[in-house]
């Protein structure tokens, strides 16, 4: 167990979907506000570690829960703690509560230390991950197995300027984006995802275009991103009805 | 001149672009925040007015001008004020100033009252704008003349779900979206606007697909987001050579 780190908001308009649900992308951009917040207040902000070990933070794997989606205005409280880590992965709770102290999303996220120059994947630096004060423990959380797809309905999507962050990445949230849209918007009106599971395997390149691909088989959907015939994400999410308020 | 409302924050990670700004599309939908947490405290919020007189405010025209874009980490202060009023048109004003109060953006807003189900915008009502304590005033702003196109490049984009708010409509910041994301990676990287003129014709319909198309002459470009043969949204815009820090 870890420290924790706490921010209260309210959903603004322009987070809200036609649902007036919270857009899930933008639960990724907020939980990755709360641990960087989390990261300056420890004194081991992403700018610390880039100038010190020339290192960034990027995610591996998601497994998110959701119980159901904070809705425009609603206020919220995304809280986050690093749970542990060992010699190459850390993993890192966000919980998602009501006013009222009930869960809405837990999502468990894997961190993983990359070099700058080089991107590969480097060694945890036990300096880096002291201040949050979670336990070294030797076991790997794997996720599930992600097969591939047999016959997936597909769409291309151009990876656009504003897709990618000062860096010149495209953002982890934008993955997300891909993945719900090839749904389609009958069925994304009328469902939300239950439970995600999302791997990123090879980073999209800038300026390309990648292909969204699914496979549904009723409240099941299997996904695969893909961009110059190499896979660079893959998920595979349980969705549920929404319901009437 | 009307009462003047203010909202102060540092530029998160997520709304920097690959040059360290802010994204343009976001200037705009925290500018609407703030107006819209203006009209909260002035109780006459956009949820106060739909409940009470059907009517939603959109976005007819903007003017805005850039002297440098906020960067990422920077705290700036939005400043919206609500300058006058005619029989259908309301002026606002949003200044973002940085730290040291100096002036970056300055934007001239013109806002209309639309009945929600008609789709046809209203006078404005003299209760909706009273309590902002603008004057009234019968002169027109009028922006440019946005003449039609001759020998544009164009990209098409499809509007997807995520791009549409709570009520089904695209979001104005989308279109200027669109606007930039034509003028492709290579440019935006070099240059950024010192001047929008952007004016709103007709709404993007969800679903389908748009054609945003530009002309440029060296450091002007004129553009116009079409759909279903019907111009949608028109735009000049003087660009300005990124000055190295």
């Amino acid at each position: 167990m870890g420290l924790t780190y706490q921010m209260k908001m309210k959903i603004p308009f322009d987070m809200a979907d036609m649902n007036g649900h919270i857009k899930l992308p933008d639960v990724i951009l907020l939980s990755l506000q709360v641990s960087g917040m989390q990261s300056i207040e420890l004194g081991v902000s992403d700018k610390a570690i880039l100038e010190d070990y020339n290192l960034v933070w990027i995610i591996a794997e998601y497994d998110i829960e959701v119980v159901r989606l904070p809705r425009f205005a609603e206020e919220i409280t995304i809280e986050t703690e690093a749970l542990s880590y060992n010699r190459l992965f850390c993993y890192r709770r966000f919980t998602i509560y009501n006013e009222a102290g009930q869960e809405l999303i837990h999502m468990m996220a894997t961190f993983v230390l990359m070099d700058r120059d080089s991107r590969k994947v480097h060694a945890v630096e036990p300096e880096i991950v002291a201040p949050y004060q979670s336990d070294f423990d030797k076991k790997l959380i794997r996720g599930p197995k992600y097969e591939s797809l047999e016959e997936p309905i597909s769409k291309d999507y151009h990876v656009r300027f504003y897709d990618l962050d000062m860096n010149g990445h495209v953002n982890n949230s934008k993955y997300l984006d891909w993945i719900f849209e090839v749904m389609g918007a009958d069925f994304l009106t009328h469902y939300i995802p239950k439970k995600i599971n999302l791997k990123y395997v090879k980073e999209v390149r800038p300026g390309g275009v990648i292909t969204s691909a699914v496979e549904r088989t009723g409240l099941e959907s299997k996904h695969e991103i893909t961009s110059d015939g190499v896979i660079n994400a893959q998920a595979i999410i349980t969705w549920q009805e929404i319901k009437k308020v």
